[in-house]
């Protein structure tokens, strides 16, 4: 780099980390807000967020920093190592000024009031079951989103809905989501048909034992530390809905929730935001602030709580090495199950309503639904009044399930009152990088079950935080797939993983 | 008001509740830090609050509030009426642009320097018990201190000393400090010597009962709710130094530390750091942001906490309400003691060397050997090299007790390493006021033990509710006492009210 360019590079850094430093500002009063805070305080808190977020806006679209981007792109010396930590940087600071900038003012604005207003919206309909309610707000959330995506541009070939999911996952596009999911659809739904018909279902009574929530606490701290979670950068701690917020890789909190009985939901939810906080951990901390340390898409994210909560956590060799401290730790009702019942009864596939309540086969089905039906809505196709009849149909036709009411169908999920659009398919990405993630550790590492039946799970760790973690933005989603694994994303690994595990459990 | 000048206050008033918004947010992160943040937090923590401080100040010292400042005071419609919420704000704001516009920016980056290295070298001095290695940061602590009030500039007919105590207690200065102190310190040292000869020391010996933390808990909580403080604008939580932090009126947590023994302690803090939250809970929450909402001074701050902490929480009242519910709640290590002797046992006269120890009699004689110091210091008739024996000698002559070592000395408080002075004062101006007001209360409402006995609290906190806490800074504290009680500060109603507790608990 020459001098004048490193100084042009070393003025946009700084100005980027200090707005890092007031975005994981504006985080830390989020976490407080869901952990810590008085209810009182919400009034209060709110306008501290609304004139932190303003700023943090303001500071990030300042004609300052487009300038300083197309004078650094100018430069060969700073654009010729697209990989290097500066590579890195000035392409993913130009996505999220020209993100950020392409959007007026006012859009931005009669969206957050269009949100919060649906959001209340949706809470009334889904408590009274009734669509109607959300019916409007669901038409304008739709209506601003599309307004949104047309402000971004659909990308070369692509569609509208495409422009929204790029948010999420960068490159994502429906085209080669739909050519991943089809066919996973009609394998998964052909495995569904087999388990109702010839399989049997393993035991889960005991998900009907009680067990104190400090115990449930202590194992699953217990767990994390295992995973190699470090507490000395982190914190567990409860809330409705368990959620990871990292303020930098020094300091990456999970929460998790518990219930008296189901022991399995508290360590599954522990167990993926684990995951999700093993990401954050692992980026690189000399870089904190800058896209080099940032996760790169919300489906890799996802890989890596699913990683550690399905293909590690619902193993038979995990329950192998987890039995005795469950009895140990958990109390003497759980004794009576085995390593085996365990892992038999965590595999367990029933078709059901809920999409956050669906078992590892049926929940990719939920999110492929919700895709089919986005789609539907923003190609205009559906008309956003028949919604539930469409949802109703989708889950009879593919999960086999009769629809009772729409707060347990098409309103069960706050996303679309948020005016979240494009977000879904990412947790069926995550699943299936996940998978071939997984695969491809155990091409290179062996088989790893000795190991987690020992409760080794260190040199999965490593593998993960070399291939993955430590990359931070470095490749596009579909980019490090490949780089990791040698080949495109598709749904073969996760298929091969789930038929072999849910034949076991289910004797067929 | 005219319209226009409506407008600019309008305009002034939105910016400097931006500042406040910004200021709290930086709070929440104080908060988190010393209570929430895992260890390894620190760093990136570090460079948040460095970086929103930064910000804050370049907010805060904008030209544009000096002029909008000058605008706004031109107009009588709006000087007027100087105990108004737009008078009160307007001359609060103009004291804060002031001091903050008066201090180059390179004396304020050398201060924060200085400090943070002062800081450590203190802790290390304090750990080997070595002053010679915190004397050079003591000295260019003392000469920046000095340059300090040098820009602020001593007041009419004061001394440079008064400069910095203005800082914490508002028209503060060293003359009138030392013409209340010169008499109590006289009367103090005339009962403690009468305790000595003829009391007869309490029984403290319930301090060595262990009591589970859970309970000592559960029992704070209990008492502060008796007290009046809202938990759905607060919190209490652990951590190693108690404090009180305030958000806005309608978020105020605070902290305490536990240990086995010694329960007093505890309680003590709690009921401590109470009184501070109830004043934060009491300002106006309709101007929250603004100077109408502030605690107007250190003093009249800890002449809350103290008053909860002493008047209410060591009378005989309190004691006869609570002693059922310590034997209940604390367990039956307790119940061998009455009433009596927890009320003669938690009044317990003693001199010692620490401050932070000291029973309430004598706490005030270490707070004036700080003062004396201070000003010798500042006079420049003590040199920083002298401290230590200037310290020993005034310790053995004013509270007869002879200092083993400089950690037991005069390196046992953090103040000057943090290059605060003009603070010590405000912890006995606190309990003066304190009783002032107490007494005040008295005469309005009546004698309060019947209802204390009960647990009855609520016409007190009314009373300070009114007369204190809703007053915000509308008027400096000398002018706050004399508004409320009648009368300029003295240590009359202080010394009374203690000197009667001190022969009732000594048998004199």
């Amino acid at each position: 780099m020459s001098q004048i360019d490193h100084d042009k590079y070393r003025k946009l850094l700084k100005i980027q980390q200090n707005n890092a430093l007031l975005k994981t500002s504006q985080a830390v009063l989020g976490w407080d807000q869901e952990v810590m805070m008085p209810k009182g305080g919400i009034e209060w808190r709110a306008r501290q967020l609304g004139f932190l977020a303003g700023l943090a806006h303001e500071r990030s679209t300042t004609p300052e920093i487009g300038k300083l981007l197309q004078e650094c792109e100018q430069d060969q010396t700073l654009t010729s190592a697209p990989r290097s930590v500066h590579g890195t940087n000035l392409r993913m600071w130009r996505r999220e000024y020209d993100k950020a900038t392409k959007l007026p003012v006012s859009l931005v604005k009669e969206i957050a009031e269009t949100r919060s207003l649906a959001q209340s919206a949706w809470s009334e309909a889904k408590d009274k079951s009734d669509f109607s309610i959300f019916l409007p707000f669901l038409e304008k959330n739709l209506e601003l989103s599309k307004r949104e995506a047309e402000c971004y541009g659909a990308p070369e070939g692509g569609e509208l809905w495409d422009a929204l999911a790029d948010n999420y996952e960068p490159g994502a596009n429906a085209k080669e989501i739909s050519e991943i999911f089809g066919p996973l659809r009609d394998r998964l739904a052909a495995l569904i048909q087999e388990v109702q018909e010839k399989g049997s279902a393993p035991d889960t009574s005991f998900l009907d034992v009680a067990v104190p929530i400090s115990r449930q606490d202590k194992f699953g701290r217990l767990v994390l530390e295992s995973m190699g979670y470090d507490f000395n950068h982190g914190r567990l701690d409860e809330s409705s809905h368990p959620f990871t917020q990292s303020f930098s890789p020094a300091d990456v909190r999970i929460t998790t929730r518990y219930q008296e009985t189901n022991f399995l939901d508290a360590l599954g939810s522990t167990m993926h935001e684990g995951g999700h906080a093993l990401y954050e951990q692992g980026l690189p901390m000399e870089t904190a602030g800058t896209p080099a340390s940032e996760a790169i898409s919300l489906g890799i994210h996802e890989s890596q709580s699913r990683l550690w909560e399905n293909m590690v956590g619902r193993s038979r060799s995990f329950w192998q090495w987890s039995t005795p401290l469950v009895h140990d730790i958990l109390g003497s009702g759980l004794t009576p199950y085995d390593s085996e019942a365990f892992y038999r009864g965590s595999n367990r596939v029933q078709a059901s309503l809920i999409r956050v309540e669906a078992d590892e086969t049926t929940y990719n089905l939920h999110i492929m639904i919700r895709f089919e039906l986005e789609l539907r809505l923003f190609r205009g196709t559906l008309e956003a009044k028949d919604l539930p009849c469409a949802w109703n149909k989708l889950y009879q036709s593919l999960l086999g399930v009769k629809v009772p009411n729409d707060a347990k169908g098409c309103l069960q999920d706050i996303h679309w009152a948020l005016g979240i659009f494009g977000y879904f398919p990412t947790y069926t990405l995550g699943n299936l990088y996940a998978a071939q993630f997984f695969a491809k550790a155990e091409e290179d590492l062996g088989c790893m079950d000795d190991a987690f039946a020992k409760g080794q799970f260190k040199t999965l760790l490593a593998w993960l935080r070399e291939k993955i973690h430590r990359q931070g933005s470095r490749f596009f989603p579909g980019e490090l797939c490949e780089q990791v694994t040698g080949r495109k994303l598709s749904s073969d690994a996760f298929f091969s993983y789930l038929e072999k595990k849910v034949r076991e459990t289910h004797g067929i």
